[in-house]
């Protein structure tokens, strides 16, 4: 589901798009290389916190679209993405009161969209999504988010529970969406809040779990575990939403 | 996306499979075809209701996954449909007021399955589809349902707008998903309640929506058009659920 339009391939074009700024999502090098550009390039790739994965040379023919890869490859973001600074930034100049969506490996693009589509829809001020593990911002998700990538901003951080601990010293309170918690209605929502979503399978992380100050679960009568990642969150965003107009 | 297993090629097969009972949720006939099998076949389309479509041999080929379809290409549903009564039924055998979702023109399996999904949880009593120019019960759907079409009854109608009609004279009130509509929040929706959602490009269609008692909208204070289908339906479910466990 990768566009051709965002891999980058061969040694000078990388090198090119790190100097030039643009995101990086994912570097694919030649398993051994060692060369001088390649240091180069795994420098900047340090520089920036880009995932890097050695892969053997079948690997690589089989990712490249052009062939010319020159054991390399990086997959560049649609989007370039935000500083958690900028999002805090943009709920101050509102006057209003953070309210963030923060998700713990999303692996689905199509549920990236939605949830950016929904963070813009719902007021939210941004989305925070880990460097590792869960899809970034990518072609598939820029179009399923339906433009709202051009308004909502998205940051990329290394460990989701260190951002939450310093964020919580800015007054940000933490509720963690999970089965077992508390009703949504018996919490309240409504002040400086981060709404954090795990991924389908696993639910939020225990270490990322652990930094929450509330856990809040969607009432559920049916028969089925739970509901697709981005309909709970597009529930629990629309909880906050209602608490924030109504309490 | 439809995989091969659903597909029901060759005229034998096909009459085989009307004649067993099987959901057909469309047929693909050659055009122009008039012989003794393929007038049987038409036959049982039209006391199903199945919707037909005549094309020519290179599409119908196209179509083929065994290149032997004889003229006459079946997409079977994954899952059996319900009635509209049997959801009725099982509302009343739970001592319950009847809450429906309706949708109009749902056409990406992905939003369907996850909107069953959503009646699952939320307790509605069944899912109302069209039987035209929607997506059916295939096997994406069911797959993307995550186990909800094992509980949760999907009927489908002939004329959405006309089901609405006939519902309504048993005492439920009919509540139309549309942005121009009163506050969500402001409308009552605790009774005997059928939820009208629209396909994501165009709404709920004039016929259906005349034939409703109430427009709901959900607040939005974001830069883009709207929500996800599936997550628009999700809120909505979420705050009838709601009203139903405070009013």
């Amino acid at each position: 589901m990768r566009y051709e339009e965002f891999t980058i391939e061969g040694r000078n074009a990388v090198l090119e798009a790190y100097r030039a700024g643009r995101p990086i999502d994912r570097l694919f090098l030649l398993d051994g290389c060692q060369d001088g550009p390649i240091m180069s390039i795994r420098r900047e790739a340090g520089k920036k916190g880009t995932p890097v994965k050695y892969v053997s040379r079948e690997r690589l023919d089989q990712i490249s679209g052009t062939g010319k890869h020159q054991g390399v490859i990086a997959y560049a973001a649609a989007y370039a993405y935000a500083e958690v600074s900028e999002i805090l930034d943009a709920a101050g100049k509102k006057g209003e009161a953070p309210f963030l969506i923060l998700l713990d490996n999303i692996e689905d693009p199509h549920n990236l969209g939605a949830i950016i589509r929904t963070a813009n829809l719902a007021g939210a001020h941004g989305v925070i999504i880990p460097r590792n593990r869960a899809v970034g911002l990518t072609a598939a998700v820029a179009k399923t988010s339906a433009g709202a990538l051009n308004y909502t901003p998205v940051a990329r951080v290394t460990n989701l529970a260190k951002t939450i601990e310093e964020l919580k010293k800015e007054g940000i309170w933490f509720v963690c969406a999970d089965m077992g918690g508390t009703r949504m209605y018996d919490l309240n929502l409504g002040g400086p809040i981060g709404l954090v979503i795990g991924s389908e399978g696993e639910g939020v992380g225990r270490l990322v779990r652990e930094k929450c100050d509330m856990t809040a679960s969607i009432p559920m009568k049916g028969d089925i575990d739970s509901l697709n990642a981005s309909v709970a969150a597009g529930v629990l965003a629309y909880e906050i939403v209602r608490q924030r107009l109504f309490r």
